[in-house]
Order: structure tokens, then C-alpha cells, then sequence
């Protein structure tokens, strides 16, 4: 067995097509929007960002002044009652958590496809009204988890799918960053009305999902503790450590924090070997897979990818080609119940099963 | 700050003395004693093997008849009557844990210096009245975890308190093996009444061990997922997962199990940087240490040292210089207590505080 790191980024998903690229609108242009999404689109294959959403119309408008080929700029208010839907086909919601039904349940309305940041919502009830709107509303949901188009992960997955280290035994994960030092980035997410809760919903989601994804298995039962230090972090958590248990005995172990240095790893221990990726969780820093078992052992380098330009263009040339993108709002509901069963944990100090 | 590599694996406890090589009893021949210690100490400089002490004279003989310098071969009843006494200086104690007590004893009663294997006992108990019956007999007892003695972790300690990566905040831990795969090994460390425990108890302490080592702290109050797959384990533990809780917030997660690939790795992650180690925990590998911090960034692959070579030579010539060898009984106890939490907190799904 080789990874050919000549086609390791190749696009697995894509099918060219003669369809139009999709026009986004862009809800939510806090600094992710800005400095990464739209970016993204700019350099993308199929899709471009047509419409621009904010609290006030200025504030998109200054957004709309670097970019071409923005053809309304609407407010919140606006673009829930319906204007400019002929400029747009599907929209990138990027709000406060706690603002993303009342971003996507519009969107619905006016039967648009969804690409819907993650978590889905502050809470499991206001996910799930959500994912109901789009089903009922017959507009494909898909779940912004980014690490589901990054090349790195998704060799990893059909490397452990595919028993290059045997059966999986034991998951590790991390992630950090120092939060605290992107000001403008910081007050909803230590809310956790608005946020869901903060480092374990923010961070936690990234080792939590790609296990979920790279195992092809969801958690039966979880336990967290969560820490806070510094003052800022009072009534919501700062630094944490989790396990999920998957089923046959398979035990992950994450720490996740918002107040150290950039640093990131997710580790699969095998019965017959191991793999293990540096740098995984971040959108465009180097990403160091090693594997070493009994048909491949190796330490590979890829030339980093856009992650967010793979996840636009897949959820466009998914809709291109008339396909429901994943993952899906069914997907994004099991974690927002063991996120939830996590910080029901931290709180008791008790292992929580999930239903 | 930099890594020497020259001086990497250099003796930073050694003190040449003028003193006779200490003159060990080897107390428990299993295949531990047999393939990794005898074989340490015939290389070691400060100490030699002249007393071999086993469940019969044949087995004693047996395997005195490979090595030099042997001078009595002794049953566990002639050790513990005072047999040879003359013979040897100190004792280094192999057998099941729930036998370590009867042999340490019996070392006490001789005035002897006792090497005990970890964890200490079966029981937080009987470590106890083996830490007091050294204490009272005034005979230097030492706990042989061999990682305190590994140059590697001895560097990583001395990165860590000197602040490379700043205040330490994440701790990841992961060790593993397959034990089935040593048949003669497994029977005592299946049986609980013998071994205190599998999985977190045998390879567990690693991980645990050597994150307080590092830190130079104690944990607060942990939290353990034991899960048991294979028939073999019936009523102990395979797998595990759990958390320890240090002081400041600082939260380590941890996976072990005895089925898995060999695999081994120790991650802090810090305000300022991360440093990471694979291959640590076990004895003949090679150590990869990575570190990156504001002052220092960079990949050691040190020369591997024989680690119960520098353990044994630690031991003797703390012991010709008339100190005490460190870590001491009080310091195992530490983890005695820590793995009945562990345990107790796999039995009730509950996080368990620390006295």
C-alpha cells in the first residue's frame, strides 16, 4: 500500500459539470467570513459570492467595496424577507451559533441550500427546529465541517477504513489556540447564550467530528472536564479535557483549549500499527500524516490545501450535480447531543450516555 | 536554548566514587529479570548480580548458569531466613506485585536496600506497610520507574520547568503493547488479586508517572473508562481511557491497552510551544522528542541508552555515595492511590477526587 502524494490532494468528490456556478450569499461577515470564506469562493471552481448580509447594510457595503462581483448587499432583516433571492442560490451562515436558526430557517423559506457553520445551534432544540425547516422545506442542509473536504483527513480515513493499522483501539486528539487574542472574535463565543458553551463547543467539535468521520462511528457515551483560569473565561469553559467511547471498546482521550499555543493532533492506535496527523485542525498550516503499519509506513507532507475553498467547492459541485452535500443535519445533531452530554458531564462529574 | 545532542543522553546524577560496585539479589526471575535487568546490570559500571532468588534452587540455578559472578542461588524462604546475607547489598524486587511486600520485607529485616518494581503493591495497603517497613529499618527504598532515569524524559523535564513551551496546559499520554502475545507474562497480570489491576495499573503508571514527573506535580482528582473485549479479560481491564487533574487547570488525557501495536507518545502542549516525545515509555526504542517554543524549535532523535542499565547504575552509585535514590516509596504511593481512584472511577462512572 502507498499514499501518492502526487494525487494526495486530488479532489476524491468532484465531477465536472456544465451547470453555472453556484451564487452564494454570505450571512455573517465576522472575521471567518471575511478572511476566510470569501477568500475561499474567490479562488474557488464553482461557486462565487453574489450576495453580502449583515446587521447594517454599511457594513456589508465595505465588505462588498474589496470584492467583485457583489450584486446586493442586504441586511438581516432584508434577507429574511425575501430580497435579492434572485442573486443568490444558496447561503453561507457564519453567525453567533445562537443566531444560526434565525439565518437558516429564512433561507429555507425561500428554498435556498445551506451550508450552516458548525455547531449547528447554541442548543439541541434550536438544531433541531433547523434541520427540520430544511427538511420540511426540501432545501439540502449541508454542515460546515471543513476537515470533511481536507485531503489529509480524508486519506486517513480510507487508510484506517480500509485496516491499514488493523482494527482501531485507542483515538488521541488536541487542539489550541489563544483565543483571547482575536478580540473582535472573542465576546459571543465566551456567551454561551449565543455560543452553546465555549472551548469543548468551539475546539472540542474538530477532534470529536473528525473521529466521528475518519471511523465511519458515533459516541455512545462521553465525560468531560472543563476548566476556566483566567477571569475572562468566568461561567463558560476555558480549557477541557474529554473521552468519547465508541463502540467495541474504542476509547478517544482529547484536551482542547483556547488559551495556549496554535497546536493540533489527532493519533489512531491500532491493533496492527499506527496513524497520526500534525497540524490536521487548522484551515492552512502544514499537515504531517505518519503511518506505520504492516502494508505502509511513511511520513508524508502534502502541499497544504485552502480547506475552505475544498468545502465550498464540494457543497457547489454537490448541488451542480443535483446531489445532497454531507454531511448533512442528521450528522451535525449527534454531536450537538454529545456536546451537550459533554458539558452535562463537566457539570456532574458523572459519564453520560448518549441516547 | 539549545538541545546538545553530544551531551543528550549524558548522566546528570553520576558522581564517580571510590566505592566497591553494589552487589544486587535479584529477586524474581521472570523473563523481565532474565532478558532486561540481569543483562542491564552486567553492563552497568556501579553494580553487579551475585545473588539470584526464585520459587525453587533449580530455576535459580538455572539461570545462574549463563552468568558470571553469581555467588548464591536462593529459594524465597532461604532469602527471607537471612540466607547469604553477606553476599549481596541490595535487592531488586520482580515478581507479581501482590508478592512485592513479602520479598521487600524480608530485605528490610537483612538491612538491605531495596529496588522494587511499580507499581508498589497490590494493594495502597500493603504499599503502605512495605513503605513503612523500609522507613523503619532505615534502608534506602527506591520505586524502579525507569523513565525518571531515561535521558530523554530527563531533558523534557528540564525543557518543561525551565518554561520552553511556557506554562504547561494540555498533557496527552498514550501506551500500548500486546500482552497476550507473552504467554508466560500473562497469567499474574490478569489475575487482580496478584496484579492490582491490567491494563491502567501495569502501563497506565506510565503515562501517569512520568506526566508528574515532568510537571513535578501531583494530580487532584482523576477519571477512568476501562472497557475488556477479548475473553481473556474477563473481570479486568484491556483498554482504558481516563483524565488526571493537576494543580492550575492543567488537564492530561491518557489511552492505554495491552492490545494494540506498540506505541507510545507524551505530548504537552504550552502557552508558548508543545514538546513531544514517541517511543518513550518503552526500554531499547528510539526516542523522537520534538520541541517548539520561542526559544527553542527542533527534532532530537537521540542515541537509545539501555533504561534499566542507567536505572540500576543510578540506584548504586546514589548508594555508594551514601545518599538516598529518588523516587522514593512515598512518591509511589502517590500512584497507588492514583490507580485505585482510577479503578474506583471505572466502577461508578465518576470523577474521583485525591486526598
Amino acid at each position: 500500500m502507498e499514499l501518492d502524494l502526487e494525487t494526495f490532494s486530488d479532489r476524491d468528490w468532484e465531477e465536472p459539470t456544465d451547470a453555472d456556478p453556484v451564487r452564494f450569499a454570505m450571512v455573517g461577515l465576522g472575521w471567518w467570513t471575511r478572511e476566510q470564506a470569501i477568500p475561499a469562493v474567490e479562488d474557488a471552481d464553482h461557486c462565487t459570492t453574489t450576495v453580502l448580509v449583515s446587521s447594517t447594510t454599511e457594513k456589508a457595503d465595505d465588505v462588498a467595496a474589496g470584492l467583485d462581483g457583489v450584486e446586493a448587499t442586504l441586511t438581516y432583516e432584508e434577507y429574511a424577507d425575501g430580497a435579492a433571492t434572485e442573486q443568490y442560490d444558496a447561503v453561507y451562515v457564519c453567525t453567533p451559533n445562537g443566531r444560526h436558526r434565525d439565518h437558516v430557517e429564512p433561507a429555507a423559506d425561500h428554498g435556498k441550500a445551506v451550508l450552516c457553520e458548525k455547531p449547528l445551534e447554541a442548543t439541541v432544540e434550536d438544531a433541531r427546529a433547523l434541520v427540520d425547516a430544511c427538511q420540511a422545506a426540501g432545501v439540502p442542509l449541508m454542515v460546515a465541517y471543513r476537515l470533511q473536504t481536507e485531503p489529509t483527513a480524508r486519506r486517513a480515513r480510507e487508510l484506517i477504513q480500509g485496516g491499514a493499522i488493523g482494527d482501531v483501539v485507542s483515538i488521541l486528539g488536541h487542539m489550541s489556540d489563544t483565543m483571547l487574542a482575536f478580540a473582535d472574535e472573542t465576546t459571543w463565543r465566551l456567551d454561551p447564550e449565543l455560543s452553546g458553551g465555549t472551548t469543548v463547543n468551539d475546539i472540542g467539535i474538530y477532534p470529536l467530528n473528525t473521529t466521528r468521520f475518519v471511523l465511519g462511528e458515533d459516541p455512545q457515551a462521553v465525560y468531560a472536564r472543563t476548566e476556566s483560569e483566567q477571569p475572562e473565561y468566568e461561567g463558560t469553559d476555558e480549557h477541557a479535557a474529554f473521552q468519547l467511547e465508541f463502540p467495541g471498546g474504542r476509547l478517544a482521550s482529547c484536551t482542547v483549549t483556547h488559551s495556549a499555543k496554535l497546536a493540533s493532533t489527532l493519533r489512531f492506535v491500532g491493533t496492527e500499527g499506527e496513524l497520526n496527523i500534525d497540524g490536521l485542525f487548522f484551515p492552512n498550516t502544514r499537515k504531517v500524516l505518519r503511518v506505520s503499519g504492516p502494508d505502509i509506513e511513511g511520513e508524508y507532507r502534502p502541499e497544504p490545501v485552502d480547506q475552505m475553498r475544498e468545502e465550498f467547492d464540494y457543497f457547489a459541485n454537490r448541488l451542480q450535480r443535483g446531489l445532497d452535500p454531507e454531511p448533512d443535519g442528521e450528522h451535525g445533531l449527534v454531536d450537538m447531543r454529545a456536546i451537550r452530554a459533554l458539558y452535562e458531564s463537566a457539570e456532574t462529574g458523572r459519564r453520560v450516555e448518549l441516547g
